[in-house]
């Protein structure tokens, strides 16, 4: 039996399902298929929420129906291997598949970090998989000590929302000296743990696990510097890898943190085989290095210029900008690009500029959060990073920033944009964080007026 | 007595704040001083909120506070005359005020819509003035049958908002064949008349009223078709003219909408003065010919280019944008640049495209709203208009596409932009609306893959 197509997608995470609409979209005279080796995909970012806010698995599906309404055909089932020369899938059906165009969207898994029992009984690392985090859920019931290990978002996020659910106590416990040390600076990184704090969440940075005790199950973790605390649940959220294994039977290259190796037209070394998502190299936007970054939203943005370059030459990945929310006890925290910390990594001198107001007017007006606005940016006043935090509508003014930066804006011209505001809905015109940040920003650059 | 000054502001509304604020934060050395004539100043987008969400008055105050934040004088005054040989100001209680360089930000006032019988009881303008307004407010609470004159915003808010808090009949009157209709294209339009008309407001468009009738009191409107509806209090919000009675004794031009003459870099052409907001005369950003925009943001802005400009050459204003939101029956419109109607009276060839999903993911998110974005674009793809319906952070998506437009952004660009987004706050990062509405917009043009 066969299930050939013009282009078949592998993998249905948010990736894959982009690069099959768009291609339909871009490439309507082609037929397109997508294949995933699970009967549900889940929404990723979404897994944290099935805790607590939704207190359902089932909400966080990705519906299928996206996949019909554009004409993309669906096939559960697991690809062997591909013959590259060839053209052909070969399922673990039997089955196979001739495509003209493949695009790899295998995602990623989680890091199998090395601590010391870590196969014990009540250890749950956070995969994609159902049944997995249906198990954690049932796990979370009975428990009355909960450490997690990892304070990047999927830690911070199962926490705060596991709170919801349980009494339990609950532990974060972070190697580095702060939570979400890659996405924010310092000071959102401490306003976040305070916040956690306050809902009774335990924040335990700098604390390396040594190792994961227990006769069976768990019974305590023991940290580096000594200390045991008691734990009958432990969940493990210290990264994710790309899952490469059907890269890996065609030899294909990586890099260095796992990825599979494609140029700027998300092109692998095989020919008419694409890759991208979780499971393909990354650049940065800023410096052109390799970079680990993990986001749907990039994953999404690959897909699209996989599907502009499937027939014909189309746009460049310029490299990852990295654009991405998060929330906190009720508290959207927002960041895009450079923060001070990765500018300075990567040795370029950054100024950043601050300002603070409400996001309604007057504050009065129902549904009014003070929100706070950073701009990061050069000495020449080029933007490389910002981060917004504050109520919900954070998660689109980060997304004014990603845009100013993508268009190479400066903060002289951010100081001068104009926007649209309403007291429902925004900050006041007079006082529109963006806008007022940059402002303070010209006072710091030499070249001001 | 003489209160002296580097720089002197006349008018306290959101420019002459802008102005004052920015000229204290860019020009630290410089002293400021703003002069309004009312003890206090009212948010003016804020006005049709007093009404229905605040049901008060006093909390659509402007704080004085933020004058003090930053140093700015504040004088309660009545200016009568500018002598700008001189750079002498005379105020109507005797004393005088020296400065450097004068910006004046007078604002607007009420057109006077010449009906008859606009002169009868119970017929309101809509001011700015709080005394004004207070009266409104008393007088809505003994009515039945309350006629709005005039379906732009002013007038579809007030009616949103005046019905939230009597049992009156309300009715609004526009002489256009839709509400709204230099916001929006039609689609929006109708889109807000039914939600106007399924709160039990009746819109009558197209109805150009022919006469007030009254004895002494408003008892009913006369349209010019022929037909009459009772009338107990008629509101009159048919657009705003510039305030400009201190200009006109400096005998200085105005355009055809009888704004202060400017040039770009909001320059008077009296030495030293500057004007900024609705007193001024604005060109559009599209085709640099004369418009008739009045927004509280672009006076912002304009008077953020004031301020850079003030003591050396600085930024140019290229013309007003246009962007802005309201909210009607609790579902957010927002619009930025052209829309398909403007673009065709400019003779400009256009095309749009448009895309709808949920403003969270799943969409079992708590606070998630359906999202419509519509973009409106050239035909070799260069953003020219945009509109963003849904929740609330429809106010902040309206400026992701505001930003594009001021970096002259492509459609081709904005289908390969770069987004946060996160399941509380945005789209899903398959979905994401204005990214989706371009990848469809790239299908419409020639130059398609």
């Amino acid at each position: 039996m066969s299930h050939n197509a013009d282009v078949i997608v592998i993998g249905g995470g948010p990736a894959g399902l982009t690069a099959a609409i768009s291609t339909r979209r871009l490439h309507p005279n082609k037929k397109v298929l997508l294949i995933r080796d699970v009967e549900t995909s889940l929404i990723p970012c979404g897994i944290p929420y099935m805790y607590g806010t939704f207190n359902s698995i089932e909400k966080n599906i990705i519906p299928d129906k996206v996949l019909e309404m554009n004409d993309v055909r669906l096939l559960i089932g697991h690809v062997d291997d591909i013959d590259h020369e060839g053209q052909i899938l070969s399922l673990s059906d039997g089955s196979s598949c001739a495509y003209e165009k493949l695009i790899l969207a295998t995602g990623s898994k989680p890091f199998n970090v090395p601590i010391p029992g870590r196969d014990l009984d009540n250890v749950i690392f956070v995969t994609k998989d159902k049944d997995e985090l249906s198990k954690l859920r049932s796990s979370i019931e009975a428990t009355k000590d909960i450490v997690i290990i990892g304070g990047g978002f999927i830690g911070v996020e199962m926490a705060d929302e596991i709170n919801k659910m349980t009494d339990a106590n609950i532990t974060i416990a972070e190697m580095f000296p702060r939570l979400l040390i890659n996405a924010f600076d310092e000071t959102e990184s401490k306003e976040i743990e305070e916040i956690l704090a306050k809902s009774g969440i335990t924040v335990r940075t700098g604390s390396k696990v040594w190792k994961i005790k227990g006769e069976g199950a768990v019974e305590s973790i023991k940290f580096a510097k000594g200390d045991v605390i008691p734990a009958d649940l432990v969940i493990i959220g210290a990264g994710m890898v790309p899952e490469t294994s059907l890269a890996e039977k065609l030899k294909m290259p990586k890099n260095l943190f796992g990825g599979i190796l494609v140029d700027d037209h998300q092109k692998t070394l095989a020919p008419n085989i694409f890759a991208v998502g979780d499971c393909c190299a990354k650049i940065s936007y800023f410096d052109g290095e390799q970079a680990n970054i993990m986001l749907a939203s990039v994953g999404a943005y690959e897909a699209r210029v996989a599907a502009m370059n499937l027939y014909s030459e189309g746009p460049i990945n310029p490299g990852a900008i990295g654009a991405f929310s998060t929330i906190v006890g009720g508290k959207v925290y927002s960041s895009v690009g450079l923060t001070q910390a990765n500018a300075m990594n990567m040795e370029i001198p950054t100024l950043s500029s601050e300002f603070k107001d409400s996001d309604r007017h007057p504050s009065a007006m129902p549904g009014a959060n003070p929100t706070k606005v950073r701009l990061v940016f050069q000495d020449d006043g080029l933007l490389l990073g910002g981060m917004v935090s504050g109520g919900t509508s954070a998660g689109e003014a980060i997304n004014v920033l990603a845009s100013c930066i993508q268009a190479g804006r400066t903060i002289q011209q951010i100081a001068m944009m104009q926007v649209g505001t309403h007291p429902a809905v925004t900050a006041s015109p007079v006082t529109y964080p963006i806008i007022n940040a940059a402002q303070i920003g010209l006072t710091k650059l030499d070249a001001c007026v």
